[in-house]
């Protein structure tokens, strides 16, 4: 969708006509539901029936044919069986109709036969400027406007409020059990959507409309896969540059999940991994369950002030509980800071026997005393040294005697701190409940809920500035000349020079004394420096392994000695392998070995890979991934995301790293990827190695594969 | 508590009379709640008030002490402040009173004094045949027989029905919180118990007596901390062997959570490591959050038989819901075999556009379709295939039209399959879900709690036979000869040796002749095998740095040759060592290097941990533990528990390794632990190496400390 487009989505979601082709008034025929709900809920817009054998339905007059309307429509809603779906819109004049929701199945869902039907309805609808949500889609509903062009029985059930959370699901099934969801926890809706088989309009699509769209505060998404990787980048863009937080759910995440997934939806799905480093970069929280998926999207749309960082303060009537919520905290990366001296000693002088310290444990004296929550809270707070506040209240919620007491704290706590998100852990009656949320105070049963939920949400804290396409680096503008059939590893170091990455510098040397002068070159400053050398051929990967690597030589003598024995040693163990020389480089120092790495997702482009050498990538898996291009900031996160990021730290003894330079080593890598992205398939460095503070990165070997070349 | 004190928690916990001390009939007081809650619930036994200015209260004849009851009474509450605790029980004559439960607070929770104080009512207690629950507790409720000994507010907002969990709570505002939760969420209830200050009786004591109570079928229990880990221990052992599971959150998981739980409970706490251990151990299901705590309590009562296995089916009306479930299920190791062929056919032949695989994905058909789900049911289940079943309905569950079906299905399965636990999750109106919980059948409105509680309780069974004392294996009856002062390597790996773990035959040798010997003996069969030579001295840790070490020595020139320069250099580098001779051992074969350890617990005695070389254990603290002793099936688990137990299946391209036999000298050590528990502090065996499949693991180095030497 390029931005012009939007208006067009506006028709759709937010029609001043609806014609509804296969209109019925029979019960149960999915062309009754959204005539009988835009009915009884007042849509407020012109209701067009569309049947040929009816004149009245509902006691709407009805027409044959989208021909027969007189005016222009903003939307039909198809409630044909698949066959006559093509048909009914062919009969749409050029520009008459703005957009059209399909429900019907029977299209790409069920082989090839129904995708070429699905082609067709495409083609029809784009000759006539139309654009398409579904086909096999439950629709949608602007619940603001009283839009219910659905045939989901959800509504039936009844209907949710209107609020600011705007809803899109690929699947209807899942869509119609969020829109009953959010009906159970009290959560408004501004528009709820499901796409369905994605002939058009996609989630990225209904996103970056939703991102625009002035009543929708928060955007929460199921998706299964995505086609158009830059469009989802842009739609999520769009979210972050306009202040409005995405809540996503994307099934297959493990294997198991993503066999499955792949058995469910056609979609070309890409890598479980990119899609989740696509979500941590443009700053979407990816929720694992359902039930997070809500807790996010309610304490998002709930609260005013989302935390602006991890400061957790707790306070409970019960220090067990306390202690348990501090698991949670840990858990999830939250800090818990004491409160200062002089707060402490006063909720010491307050309830003697109460723990001062955070988890503050006030006892269950809060209870029987009723300004003590206001003033543990007023003495944490003095000094802002939280950014969030959790409360448990035990089983006191569900006394109706003590409810003024917790009404009158969350009312205060509002008017005082307003910019400390609060939750409180208790089981207050639902009503109850629902006027603490309006006072924007989160409330959830279970104590870790609200733990996790402020951590989930803190996160996105400390990725602000970032998350947009705006502010995403400016590609490196390398050397464009084209890539080479194939690369030696001194081509392949020399290509990321020339990029701005570290490499260690090396030589090929075609004889003895060209490895003299290469070893004396690397010698600058006079200092007799170790060197490595290793032979150069296309034919030989494993060079150890065949004599062809000589390490720590130093001097003259010893680097002419090196260079027959790996000459000697090659023609014996590979007699076949063309030799073009030696490579000639300096003994790398002490460092943690990293491996850096870029491929190209099929969906997304080239992606940058990160990791630690040795049984960390390899046995522990233990790898982040960002999508180029990306600043240190993100290659900052990416380096501390993985489990093994200890031994970049100064585990075991040693030094710790020069993690900036490691960041800015692979920030400068995603941009060359990026730059480069059509030319290569994978590129590869390793070891990448880490060196003490101070002293940089550097790649001492890579290994570059053209695009199109077997890897 | 020995065996034979169990008949008096009967009298505690399921009392004939009951005397209130401090009883009163004015409402907020603490000594009237409980009064209150036995007439009010119709508790059948005697109710004596005890109150010295009072002749009736609440309209019964009141005694002013114990000391004036004329008969023996079963349980005294104490509900008076704790300085005239000790002085109301000291009235009483010795036998006659089996149980007190003292309410409140003033006790050892406020320190020194009031520890005195908690003394001093224990020794009263204790000379009076008393036993004591308490004090600083809300007391405990016998549901079915309505003793409300309590004064939780929590039963006065409603109470909880009879039913088969048995609740055990050191936190009273955790257990009134808990007694709110299982009201809400409709579980049945034997006994709740708040245990306080634990000053006699602990949560080990009445999880021991639940576990022999006939109306209780599942033990939930919440603990802080525990101060008799032997106790702990036969108490798990006991519910295992009476088929009763235990639910148990500990708190302290973490650092911060142990932290607080430090600052909140007097109470030794013991390393949660090792707690955790214990559960696993004892196969004790730990809930980290209390929202899964209620999950796991809900799944053990509801269903008639917990899952064999980890073969989980899911079908699903939603193809995407179904792949978030297998992502659950594969994060939390469930299998998700396919149906068979001919299952899968006829699901295809009802549903064409279905997915037959498991997640079976029977679309909205099933809605339209009554006996859709039944004979999907009944196809996947026709061949024994799966332990367990999920079933997602999205939001059909909401419809009362639909409501005959769900019944129907619910009521089939439990007729046909009634060894195949199901989880439905759907959003059924409460009364529906206890209408299908009656029948056995589990709701859950998040899909993928239903998959992690399957998962969570199919842990159980995969450790079926074991977590009983009986089922621990009998000590090593090794030379039971005192331990040694200070322990060389060669003493150290003798002393393995003979208890009977495979440790790498080594040789002291004082000189070169005797260095020649050593490697000539182990040269056994005639093959000239290369050895290892190794300087032994109490003052060098670092043996490589000082040019201690030499290895692939083979031949007996090189022997001497070796032994001469490690002489050389230790005295060079060391010259102030004291040098007892030369280490001779076998160079050690190709293998994984582990690392196997044990250390005492103050808490639970020694402990042995597992875990692999290198980062795994410096960087990772991927390590597990096991309380000793244990036997061969538990060292597996402990094994494959760690996160680089790919290694030792053959990562890398290296061969499997030899796993039974590392699960052996684990088993090993853990004997040898236990019989020598009282002699050493702890045992290192770094690296302990696991060869290849079919050739065993071996010791090569170890480190014992003894018990009161610095380590």
């Amino acid at each position: 969708m390029n931005p012009s487009a939007l208006p067009s989505l506006s028709r759709l979601f937010d029609p001043q006509g609806i014609a509804i082709v296969g209109a019925s008034a029979t019960p149960g025929k999915i062309g009754a539901m959204p005539v009988s709900l835009l009915l009884q809920h007042g849509y407020g817009g012109r209701i067009v029936p569309v049947n040929p054998r009816a004149d009245t339905i509902a006691g709407l007059p009805a027409v044959p044919g989208l021909d027969a309307l007189d005016a222009d429509i903003d939307l039909a809603i198809l409630a044909v069986p698949a066959a006559h779906a093509a048909q009914a819109l062919e009969r749409a004049r050029p520009g008459q109709v703005g957009a059209a929701v399909v429900f019907t199945s029977g299209f790409s869902e069920t082989g090839a036969q129904g995708a070429a039907e699905q082609d067709r309805l495409c083609a029809i609808a784009r000759e006539r400027g139309i654009r398409l949500l579904g086909p096999n889609c439950l629709g949608f509903m602007n619940v603001r406007r009283n839009v219910y062009a659905t045939f989901s029985p959800a509504p039936a059930n009844g209907i949710v409020a209107a609020g600011g959370i705007g809803m899109v699901t690929q699947s209807g099934a899942f869509g119609a059990y969020a829109f009953s969801m959010a009906r159970e926890r009290g959560l408004g809706l501004s528009h709820w959507i499901s796409t369905g088989n994605e002939a058009d309009i996609d989630v990225a699509d209904c996103i970056e409309w939703l991102a625009g769209d002035t009543h929708t505060r928060v955007i929460m998404a199921y998706m299964e896969g995505c086609r158009d990787g830059a469009k989802l980048r842009r739609a999520l863009s769009a979210a972050r540059a306009a202040g409005k937080p995405v809540v996503v759910t994307k099934i297959g995440r493990t294997q198991a999940g993503a066999q499955a997934a792949a058995s469910h939806t056609a979609a070309l799905a890409g890598d479980d991994a990119v899609y989740d480093a696509l979500f941590r970069q443009y700053g979407a929280l990816r929720a694992r369950t359902i039930e997070e998926f809500f807790n996010l999207g309610y304490a998002l749309d709930t609260w005013k002030h989302p935390p602006q960082g991890r400061r957790l303060g707790i306070f409970t009537i019960s220090g067990g509980v306390g202690a348990l919520m501090a698991d949670d905290a840990a858990d999830s990366g939250l800090t818990l800071p004491e409160p200062a001296a002089d707060a402490q000693a006063r909720l010491l002088e307050r309830v003697p026997f109460a723990s001062g310290r955070n988890p503050v444990d006030v006892t269950g004296q809060a209870v029987s005393e009723p300004g003590l929550l206001l003033a543990t809270a007023d003495d944490m707070l003095a000094d802002s040294r939280y950014d969030a506040l959790a409360v448990f209240l035990a089983a006191a919620g569900s006394s109706e005697a003590l409810w003024p007491t917790f009404e009158a704290f969350a009312r205060q706590m509002q008017a005082r701190h307003p910019d400390v998100p609060l939750a409180i852990s208790a089981l207050f009656p639902p009503a109850r409940r629902r006027e603490l949320e309006r006072l924007g105070c989160l409330v959830f049963p279970d104590p870790s809920a609200a733990v996790r939920t402020i951590a989930a949400v803190a996160a996105m804290a400390s990725h602000s500035g970032r998350g947009t396409l705006q502010a995403d680096p400016a590609p490196v503008t390398a050397n464009r000349a084209p890539l080479r059939e194939t690369y030696t590893e001194i081509q392949a170091m020399e290509l990321l020079r020339d990029a701005g990455m570290p490499a260690s510098p090396s030589t090929l040397a075609v004889d003895a004394d060209a490895a003299v002068r290469a070893a004396g070159d690397l010698r600058g400053a006079g200092q007799d420096i170790p060197v490595v050398l290793k032979v150069v051929s296309p034919d030989i990967t494993h060079k150890s392994d065949v004599g062809g690597v000589k390490l720590n030589v130093r001097g003259e003598d010893a680097v002419r000695r090196a260079y027959a024995d790996i000459m000697a040693a090659v023609s014996q163990h590979r007699p076949d392998a063309r030799v073009e020389g030696v490579l000639v480089a300096p003994m790398a120092p002490k460092g943690v070995e990293c491996i850096a790495g870029v491929h190209c997702d099929p969906v997304f482009g080239p992606v940058v890979m990160f990791g630690l050498g040795g049984v960390f990538v390899e046995v522990l898996k233990d790898v982040s991934f960002r999508l180029a291009p990306f600043g240190r900031d993100e290659a900052l996160d990416m380096i501390r995301e993985i489990k093994g990021y200890a031994l970049l730290q100064g585990a075991r003894g040693a030094p710790p790293c020069d993690v900036d330079a490691l960041a800015d080593a692979l920030a400068t890598l995603s941009r060359f990827a990026h730059a480069r992205a059509g030319d290569f398939s994978s590129v590869e460095i390793n070891p990448l190695l880490a060196l003490p503070e101070g002293q940089g990165a550097v790649a001492l070997d890579a290994v570059v594969i053209r695009k199109g070349q077997p890897a």
